[in-house]
């Protein structure tokens, strides 16, 4: 007997939860944790199933769903934890090597395959935690071919997702595209505030009591992605912009991490613009 | 088409999923949402599944699952949602003013049938709500004759609840007994430190750096019984004993009514000396 | 022996504490607690100084602290604490309940005059917790008619600052002008995400994991004064506009009573579009 | 012009800080922030004072203030804000790491000296990070040979502070003794619930909602000496001992980094069994 999770996403209809469970039922699979939600305003559904039972027949069993079910329903059924991933980073190490250390010592939820960086400085630290690091620079060159020779890289790779740990460029339409649904970036504010550049300068500026940060997906419209984790932190007159960006790196790396951890187990769906997780 | 709600709690065992939502389907109850819970030390399960249906099958569906569920199985299937309840108080009046306020403007989820207090000092503010207020002194009787007082006043009352709202009587094992499991009560720090008398004093001589509060169902064992809700603040060396008193009753408001929210939503099972929690 | 408390902000030069302390030395005041703070980028120095002292030389002490700071220095000698407020309010009550509350147990910190609402709804609450209500419509008159009325009868009582405990009317520069620096509000967002009506609409849409909310002065530029504190708590996919309303409800009690606990104990400064909060 | 910090403790009496601000202003030395406290209970005075100033007068200036002070008066007078420490580990890696990556991107506010373990575990992230790891085995020898032993190696350096990043051996009131007041142990439990071994198995059948984790520095008595710092995260029913464990750790790293944050910028005075915190 062995663990398999059943995600599955469609248009909500009524008995949707009575036809998966019986499906499950006969293929003798025992639910363990079931979790469901409806997005009324979107009519979607999602659920996410832990059973136990034999890996043999997922395929056929994935057929069997979508049969029974509406017909632009998706299911996936995993039998595996582990992802692999690719990291992208600028200058900050705090988020690298916050993801570093856990893939090392095997805590992370996924192998991370290559770490690709747009300046020379994060290498060392992610050789000797034995990643290989790729340096694509991007003076010089226009951004398809900047991005062109990040995709040669990650390529060489089975990935399933790509991290943006404080990866300061923007990413075109088209790259974003390649890997739709799949690149998660790390916004220093809790967005919608302060989007754009320099968010920490604008929250001094405004005076602000609470500053945040933001873990979403990376869609075409910069900071509007799906939100998957926000969380906030006290700050007081005594912050300038150089206190709030280092209470701000805490707030980055745990949103990220957190991000990371439910997505690795998951636990995320994209519902339109927003995301639904199941904790 | 109504709402209805369906609790169940019984042994563990292969397979109880697909029996529950089989028989829902089969009285053509549409699952809104539902969440389980293994204990896999206790190999107890718990579920509670939204909704929607006929009303008047409920008896016959309740039958039906018990029939088909372990005998030891509890099935409960909710209708209506107000609960019915009485309130216990001593002197404090920050607990009982927040519960009286959101009572009159009903956004409780329950209705306040009466408060009971072993002091006089409350009863203008509760009859100001327009809720009876019963004076029972504990002074110059023993503690049976003083609770059998507390409990003539209640059975005038059909109450689902008895809210300890900071009452500072310890009640006897009999009274326990008589609402198992239907008394909530509020204790003055994060259970399990500093149990008993004057917490904040306790917590201002150990020089803590957080204070917190306890929602908890009332058991024989004082300060033991089951936790439903904990919440904490955190403090510094600026507080003396009387501004943690401040600062905890902020946060034992917030507990306390946390859980009466929980409680009123049917979203709280025990499970030997822990809860359950549906959020 | 009785205690007063030294406020002072001023254009900041080298030495004004030690020339602040000699001061207090000669008038054989004892300092208590000090705190102080520079405004680096508005080069502006605050400070809130804890005395033990004689009464009667209040008035030559703060002449005395005048002559030896620079010109525009403003210096506040308290030697009572209770301040005198007005409320404003429409229809909602979870924030006006409250100061209420506190206020008929003598835990608010000031004393509440007068209610003043733009519908009736609230009337009966306000009177029963002994506070007299006064309904000012706002329909069928222009703002300066209505705000007239308004300011009519505040003038009646000796008020230090205007509350608006959820009073859903723009407020012109006018009035504002005339209680400048005593006007406080709550907005329900952490400003300056979803500025303007509806923010938890805005909240809804945009699938934020996190809500908010914020206190702050009331300036010409609606929810841009300066903010005096600010909370958040998370939500998730479950939460519709509904919920976040009734949990939204919950952080601007709790936003509000902080800001006013500050402001009534005297440790609010504004500096510039900021405060210097001396917690 | 340079910075220096100026900490001193007392017994309390009136006009210390008249004294004390005098002598600087004497020194021509320009306060920019000054805390201070009384600690009511011991007649204990405390103050950290940030200045500007000329560091060769820092002998004559010390040997002022005593002369000014109470007999008993501590005096520190800090022109270099780095630390030097010695960590000491066993198996676990995750506070180790969080504090070595900051010390290779000097972000830390001290150097790490050496990390010394009784187990050899930890080497390879050690020494891959650039610090000197020395292993000192505590089997087949009784205490007294194994702390000698650790001691030898301290010895070799010079250190400020002995860091305790879950190290799972009980230190003697001798080595206690020989570093008395600098050293920062973390207990993965919000003291004083859950002393001693295990406290997750004791929280997860308790049933408590939330966890914490407590930095303090170590006295005699295990597990009760001056609180720094404390955490808490909120848990629920689907946490086994497991899931504590992994929430635990983030909340461990959070608290000690944040200890040590406030002990390397001075901020932490012990006074009795407390400590004063100067934010």
């Amino acid at each position: 007997m062995n663990k398999l999770t059943v995600l599955i996403s469609c248009p909500d209809q009524v008995g949707l939860v009575t036809t998966i469970t019986r499906i499950l039922a006969a293929y003798q699979l025992n639910i363990i944790a079931m979790r469901e939600f409806v997005d009324e305003a979107n009519k979607a559904f999602f659920t996410r199933i832990a059973c136990t039972g034999d890996y043999n027949q997922t395929d056929q069993l994935k057929e069997k769903l979508l049969e029974s079910l509406p017909d632009t329903a998706e299911v996936n059924i995993i039998t595996k934890q582990e992802k692999q991933i690719a990291i992208l980073v600028t200058k900050e190490y705090h988020c690298l090597a916050e993801i570093l250390i856990k893939n090392q010592f095997k805590t992370l939820g996924a192998n991370v395959q290559c770490v690709i960086g747009n300046y020379e400085g994060l290498r060392d630290l992610t050789e000797k935690l034995g990643i290989p690091y790729f340096y694509v620079a991007h003076e010089n060159k226009d951004k398809s071919q900047f991005e062109s020779e990040i995709k040669e890289v990650i390529k060489e790779y089975e990935v399933d997702y790509v991290v943006l740990a404080k990866f300061m460029r923007i990413l075109s339409a088209d790259f974003v595209k390649d890997y739709a649904g799949k690149i998660i970036n790390i916004h220093h504010s809790f967005l919608p505030a302060f989007i754009g550049a320099n968010p920490y300068k604008q929250a001094f500026e405004r005076g602000v009591k609470i500053i945040g940060a933001t873990a979403h997906f990376v869609t075409d419209n910069l900071d509007e992605g799906p939100i998957i984790t926000q969380h906030t932190t006290h700050i007081d007159h005594n912050f300038g912009v150089k206190e709030m960006v280092r209470a701000g790196k805490e707030i980055e790396k745990k949103v990220l991490l957190d991000a990371l951890e439910l997505i690795f187990e998951d636990r995320v769906f994209v519902s339109g613009n927003k995301t639904v997780v199941f904790k």
